[in-house]
């Protein structure tokens, strides 16, 4: 089994740096399946590199490798971490990209090495560490743990026994409206709104409705989604990140 | 040898969704090589992911595993198919992303399984099905036959004996069209017409003429392919797919 | 070790070309490791092919294979080339996208094979010769020695002594301004200027000015580049290639 490394980044697939990133794991790990998961997080979100990387690590073998930088605070005091968590293995800065790992992850923080570029710790810090831990080595061999990560959480749905008033967290490339909300927590019939709109109870899927009509469905995630088949819900209702949606 | 599966969908490169397909995939055909075709289909075009799939699939060698995901109606009754042709196997929607899979090809039908997300059969009925083929199990072994998949061919260019007339099938990134009119169909010195413009006879490539200039030429997928050098043709002659080209 | 093959074209992922190239190579070379540099190098922008390959290959293990193709003369009389250079191998059209490679590198001129089609030569005679070189063959076997291979050297800054004047050579997806003044040119305190903007001294790294700041450092490929905090330096400064930098 070859070993397994993926890759979550803002740096986009128009310049050099997926690939510098890339020719250091397999100089190091030879034969490493590598793995894209995304490169187009809008630069600097690490809320949407946080949510992302939720939905995704689990669904990997475990023994994977996840290389997650979104990093706008490269080469300032920031630390550098490597993860583990359920038998996967995490590199990112510390800026709250790891959120969601479970609580009993373990973390270390990872020197910077002499003459790692100050812009691009992907290449010089978190793509060797990368390395290490995807031919055996344990976190603690990499760094000293820490028991404090930087935490940013996603926000949490409240509800008040009648109705939850939740927001949207993520909009996908298609204009669909993912919120906080699971889907579990919503009783049958109940209204769906995205910022005052009444988007209708839940439907099963977008094809429950007519072309750029709005539906409310349980998602692929486990939440509340609102889309406009054939169509962008975001476009429509003209919200984003942040909108509230209410159950 | 690794088993070797390529992707092809509409569900771009921004979002979590390719990740989750490749994290399933990767956990059920463990060192499965993964071959990204394209995932930036325009949403819902069929006929792209179909005109896309029939240039690429018999470039791969025999054994490949090709899930092409475009998928409109997923979640609705539309059926999900697995297929065999030529040593190859492809999973799909039944909307006609198959079309171009030669007579003899075999088609199951597969089951749904209990839990799938409506939204995400990607992941959650493709991707298992794709893995299966991907370790060798039959099609046959995945769903039941069936005989009348949805056919939705491409459109076939007409001859009347002194000239042959078809239409734009696709447009590329570069804005060159590429038509459905056979080069070999095409009598020497005969000059190519798009949507009533005159485009001259025939050249070998875009660099035989100025930049700026309109060229057709017998396009690598073997249809008379109209382009600009170093510019582009759709948007130079305000058409695109289904335009009319005569020769 | 699988043979490593690397991909840097400009023909965007939104087309079966990319895919097609995989096949033929996938199907010359079982259990090949394909890694994609990007393929956003703008339509034929040979200069920014160049660039990115020169940062990028040294990165990857010896032996691997890179196939470089941005090649707005395809079809036309320029030749094919396979390069050879510390232990590396390149195909590529010969249009100095080559040039970067060091002066001990060896080249051959390739055939073209009957039945190329003359507007993808990335697909018929590159991906083939790529196929060649990473199961083993020699370049000397797969063309005739050339000893003048076209050279497209990227402008060297020029140092009077007191200053450095050079410009910049490309823009990143961040429209941060890369020149090509090696840091280590740079005299401690001395100012730098782009198109006539005091830009002030070397910084470390982007985090080390306020949001929305211009700022100059030592960028990770060797150079000076300048950047905008959170921003586009290209935008604020309304500038791109071949403007002056000076240090």
């Amino acid at each position: 089994m070859p070993p397994l490394i993926t890759l979550l980044t803002d740096f986009g697939t128009s310049d050099s740096y997926i690939g510098e990133v890339k020719g250091v794991l397999l100089s190091r790990v030879h034969g490493a399946a590598l793995v894209d998961i995304t490169h187009q997080v809008p630069p600097g979100d690490v809320r949407a590199g946080q949510y992302i990387l939720s939905r995704v690590w689990q669904r990997f073998p475990q023994g994977a490798v996840h290389l997650v930088v979104i990093d706008p605070g490269v080469g300032t005091p920031r630390r550098a971490l490597a993860a583990e968590a359920e038998g996967h293995y995490f590199v990112a800065p510390d800026n709250g990209l790891l959120s969601s790992l479970p609580g009993a992850a373990h973390f270390v923080s990872l020197p910077i090495p002499e003459g790692a570029a100050p812009t691009f710790h992907a290449r010089d810090v978190f793509a060797p560490a990368a390395g290490q831990l995807a031919i055996g080595a344990a976190p603690a061999h990499l760094g000293h743990p820490i028991t404090d990560p930087y935490r940013l959480p996603l926000p949490a749905p409240r509800s008040d026994g009648t109705s939850v008033a939740g927001e949207v967290i993520y909009v996908d490339r298609f204009g669909t409206l993912v919120s906080n909300i699971p889907g579990e927590l919503v009783e049958p019939g109940v209204r769906i709104k995205v910022a005052g709109t009444d988007v209708g109870p839940l439907a099963r899927t977008f094809g429950d409705v007519a072309p750029g009509q709005l539906v409310a469905f349980p998602g692929s995630g486990g939440t509340v989604e609102i889309a406009v088949r054939d169509g962008s819900a975001a476009r429509l209702l003209g919200v984003g990140v942040g909108a509230e949606v209410r159950a």
